[in-house]
């Protein structure tokens, strides 16, 4: 079957097709054979089947690092990822003597490799089946409370099941919004180690600036190795691990890929709604993100107001600072992209169009009150959403935040393991315990005050009758309106707390609920305070959730059938399992009067360096790309060495670092962002301006070979033509 | 000769040289002749003779508006320029009520059109003539200060003689540094009425974002009448007057333009500096531009705080701050672009050089020690520039500005009129009134004094040796250095002034310099405090001005002599005379991994569209646009109407308005800006990135016939397929 997806999008676009247009679709493994002809068509050189084995070549060699993407490159464990992805292993290991952030790291041997950051995960996948069946029995004729309680309990069941054999992480994950469920087993690497990593001015070349951006410079490259028990098993971090083993790898291409050629990437992207109803897209871009973008612009100015440049709190802050950039100018690309492809009467063109389909045929009766119950239900959460935002907000300070998990988790403590909430199990606790460690290296009192200030402030704008009385109650807010009165009550918070102070919070991962609720900590009194309020707003949202089980899976039904009428292959959303997307490299014409080309080179560089941060390449780089020293990494349809390049994949945040291959399954690049005008295809694919950025193999090897001398990187790995 | 001029600077650039790029060159006419092949080549289909013309068509047709070019494009007087050259007089006429920058200002018929904004002129040129013998005779032997006076005196003499005929204007203009001079006269429009101008949701479409910027949407034209006394001489405003019987007037097209066509340019380039010696540019860059840059961004900080947008001071400083932002920027893209390129680097090779081909033949030995004296006078210049830089702009408050020209005036009536300094002449007074006049709309007190804190501010954090003694004396200042002392210092200034009152000004034009001097008022006892300080700044600048006025001759002989033997033809740096330029419709490469391409469609104006100002095209417009009814406008390459369109022409400020003609001398467009990585070409044409932006005339024509219905215009106009 041809994938016709690209084509009906730029239909019900209602413009011309343009001869070169990205194709939609996060298509998952077991897809592809459905989709063999067009796969072939395209390019591919591989049997489409072969892709289907997620244990087997080339799929055995993607890994993921829970939040990013990556794959083995040698058979001796070294995996490539973006140097975004493994930046906080490089900024863990620095210090002021050998600063890695500033001038990269390099081990020349095992030896000398580090430990990542603590925490840092390599997860390989060993097995994925399908367990709708048990996930799904019987829920049909619960109450919505029921169904949320007894799918979430299965899903704890099943996990826990599999999680028996020692080293191993599970997940159940959820396809179309319930219609299908998956289990996935994945071998937990825990002894990861740092293996190089460019310095910052080549790693992340262009910085906030470029980010989301065309033309790139970005070498968004490093590499980490998986080191397992000499047996073969998870193990922590050990002087006698060993490398992992890796079955499969990627061979490395230097050389060929070209404007039009086949590239796939294979990654784990995070979280798409495609499939969302008119209501959540008309609350999200009606007034969710250009309130909440409103609501970032300020509060950077917050932190960066409390927390000049050059102090320590800064320092403390940089992270968040890069976080709440990157995510101002992304809801900013979202709702700009939103109003270009003019989304909302988009999906209500949508919504209309597939009811005339369903009063088209008597067959399809039985979807129509599902859709209508969906709909009025999207109405709901909407209208939840927007009546817990501020509120939502205003508990965000970082105290009252382990406040309300420390009590939590003391209350969760009190039921059997199994039947605990999610993130409070026992499997859990590494990942709690090292939350509550990191506070230190992101919390200042008097930065935390000034944001959670201005939360407040939002928090008391609102009409009367939207604040929370019990919040009011408890903060000591009833009857103030003037967001001046806050410094007052908020005072004794900071002053009288002891949840800043590491060995205290730590400690109290064992209390009872019974210590906890005797304690005279302002932030624990206030969270005990919200407790039962926000198992309120819990139970509220398992129930919409419960009706939600029931009633999406028909509307995916209706809709993936629908499609498929059209001659489309319908996808789910993305849901940070393995997807598998495909095209060719390509460049476009993001708006009227202008095109990206396809790649960038090193001379771009050159244009760009002005010697100052993000723009400081090394100085070595320069005098390399002014001698013109391309070594065997030029393309010569461009007369240099290409950097990064775009290609029309269908991609979104966690497939940073994902391996981009070939049509023969061989790297050539890796995945790290997609174009500013693209951002907005998380809602809704816009083949017209839908572009993803790749760094090039060949810059990748470019610089190991010829600035950073990382031969014995390039010798591990296979090399080809 | 063909004009290699663009495949030197290419070269000269040290890179390969690209299939299209920029031709360099702002000729005067007369040169044309030289360059007939070259023309012709490109693709011009009249004779290149005719152009030399000036009088003649299709030059006969290209007028000055003073500081904007334009022309004719009917008999009867109708003249089209850019929107943002005739929008001060859409903003005179505009009232609460009837507000044409809103709702655009079309007159259906002659009688409905309004007068322009006080001072609006249109000068056609009638003469032109060479008067070099006659300014530099016997001039070489003189000292540099007789020198400087002795031609200033004759330009004042010449210009005097040939303004004896009534309504008309006379200028001096110098041409390759003194080396020769053209006297240009001019009949003076003085009866100039608005026509027509879109609202400036077309006619500004885009604001300061797109200032500078590629792709753009910018409807930026405008149409004025010329009226003359029934005589045909010129006339103040009268309802006597009669619309002017131009001579010429060009055609316009509405069909046919494509990427690659010829087209040329004809205006009133205002100041280049592409002969400036390498101490100049070392001074401009490495210093004074980024020092102005960063006190520009103060300065337009400074000016929003103190007028917060909606307050009454902020009406008056609008203009302001939209005259230092584009200068804010347009030096950002100078300092940029001369990274770029090179700049400082290009110019020490360029001079070393031209050392080289001096040295390497006796017969050139007079250049040498000319060039060795006009090199340490321009490393005189720079440190004069210097030391005079937070002088200059401490003494900007606009009130002691007012002083300081109201006392000049004083001292310069003493004198006889033909003798009197520039500017205070019998013939600037009309100019000088409507300067006093003006002050009233842009001029706000407590903004004044938060402007001159901060120069002064910059004044004061200089190294103590750096300041004037007779500055620091008369404000007040010696022996401070804290800025927080400036409020108490400059407060009584605006407390005790009747400087602020129009009639007071205007009254003080007829003062004595002993009424001046008895005068209590605190800026004039500055002002006057200062005089002879700023008389000898002056005089030392005149005799620095005297000596190059011996030594740049010399200098651009030798240079023009040398480029002439490499096949290059030499230009004069811009003066404000009319020049032409030439080239092709052509997109280009910026920089690396993006393309321009060479045209703009309607399309790409609803893409931008936000509803928010300045992109809130008017809502009949974007039916139109929606409905695809692009009447007889459309151009098939690009399947719509175009708006703005790119070409490869050499130009600069002033050239605004500019006329951009085909091959056969038909209107195409109107010349309107250049991109942002084009306006460094004012001191070294890069021929990679240089383009102009042009309004195209189908988008003019469309925007008359379908959305303003200026049908009348349409038939007035000369349309040609």
């Amino acid at each position: 079957m041809r994938n016709k997806v690209f084509l009906m999008a730029a239909l019900m676009a209602g413009v011309a097709v343009q001869p070169l247009a990205a194709k939609e679709g996060m298509f998952t493994p077991e897809q592809l054979p459905e989709i063999a002809d067009d796969l072939k068509e395209t390019g591919l050189e591989l049997d489409p089947e072969a892709l289907t084995d997620l244990t087997g070549f080339p799929m055995g060699a993607v890994v993921s690092l829970g939040g990013c993407s990556a794959s083995f490159v040698s058979p001796q464990g070294l995996v490539v990822t973006n140097h975004h992805c493994a930046r906080g292993s490089v900024q863990y290991n620095s210090t002021a003597e050998n600063n890695y952030l500033e001038n990269g790291f390099l081990a020349k041997t095992m030896g000398a490799e580090l430990p990542a950051a603590p925490g840092s995960r390599i997860y390989v996948t060993t097995d994925f089946s399908d367990v709708t069946q048990r996930m799904r029995e019987g829920t049909d004729a619960m109450t919505p409370n029921e169904r949320y309680d007894a799918i979430d309990q299965r899903a704890k069941d099943i996990t826990a099941e599999c999680e028996q054999e020692a080293g191993y992480r599970c997940r159940v994950a959820s396809y179309y919004g319930g219609d299908e469920y998956k289990l996935i087993k994945q071998l937990e690497v825990k002894d990861v180690r740092l293996v190089y990593a460019p310095a910052d001015s080549i790693g992340k070349y262009g910085g906030d600036v470029d980010n989301w951006m065309w033309p790139r410079h970005t070498g968004d490259f490093s590499f980490y190795r998986a080191y397992v028990a000499p047996d073969g098993s998870s193990a922590e971090y050990s002087e006698d691990n060993v490398p992992y083993k890796a079955e499969h790898f990627l061979k490395v291409s230097k050389s060929g890929l070209d404007e039009g050629d086949f590239v796939m990437v294979a990654g784990y992207p995070g979280s798409t709604s495609r499939y969302a109803m008119l209501a959540e897209v008309e609350n999200t871009f009606g007034w969710e993100y250009p309130t909440f973008q409103k609501l970032l612009t300020d509060w950077i100015g917050t932190i960066e107001a409390a927390a000049p440049e050059g102090s320590d709190a800064r320092v403390k802050y940089e992270a968040r600072l890069a976080g709440l950039n990157n995510y101002e100018k992304n809801l900013r690309g979202q709702i700009e992209g939103a109003r270009r492809v003019g989304l909302i009467e988009r999906r209500r063109e949508r919504e209309a169009a597939l009811a005339a389909w369903i009063a088209a045929d008597p067959s399809r009766a039985a979807y129509g009150p599902a859709i209508e119950d969906l709909a009025e239900l999207s109405q709901e959460n909407a209208t939840a959403a927007r009546t817990s935002f501020w509120y939502g907000n205003a508990t965000r300070a970082q105290l009252l935040s382990v406040a309300q998990r420390l009590y939590r988790l003391a209350k969760e403590r009190e039921k059997p393991n199994a039947q605990r909430e999610s993130g409070y199990q026992e499997r859990d606790m590494a990942f709690f315990r090292q939350g509550l460690q990191a506070l230190d290296r992101r919390y200042d009192a008097s930065v935390d005050k000034a944001e959670w200030e201005l939360f407040l402030s939002g928090y008391l704008a609102q009409p009367q009758a939207e604040r929370v009385a019990v919040f009011d109650n408890a903060l000591g807010l009833t009857g103030v309106d003037d967001a001046r009165q806050l410094d007052a009550i908020l005072d004794p918070y900071y002053a009288n707390t002891s949840l800043d102070e590491t060995e205290t919070r730590l400690a109290l991962m064992d209390a009872s609920v019974a210590d906890l609720e005797a304690s005279n900590d302002p932030f624990m009194k206030l969270a005990i305070a919200l407790y039962d309020y926000e198992r309120g707003l819990e139970d509220e949202a398992e129930e919409r959730a419960g009706r939600a089980l029931a009633l999406r899976p028909a509307y995916m039904e209706a809709i993936t059938q629908w499609q498929s009428e059209q001659g489309m292959l319908p996808y789910p959303d993305a849901n940070s399992t393995l997807r598998i997307t495909y095209g060719n490299v390509m460049g476009g014409s993001p708006f009227d009067g202008m095109e990206y080309l396809p790649f960038t080179t090193l001379e771009g560089i050159t244009q760009k360096d002005t010697g100052i941060d993000p723009f400081n390449a090394p100085a070595r780089e320069l005098a390399l790309i002014e001698a013109k020293d391309y070594g065997q990494y030029k393309l010569d349809s461009i007369g240099s060495v290409p950097v990064n390049f775009l290609s029309d994949l269908d991609v979104t945040g966690g497939n940073s670092g994902s391996a981009t291959l070939n049509a023969k399954g061989e790297l050539v690049g890796l995945l790290f962002d997609g174009t500013f005008e693209s951002v907005n295809s998380d809602w809704d694919f816009d083949p017209r301006t839908t572009r993803s950025i790749h760094v090039d193999t060949r810059y990748m090897l470019w610089v190991m070979e010829k600035v950073d001398g990382a031969q014995n990187l390039i010798a591990e790995m296979d090399i080809v033509d």
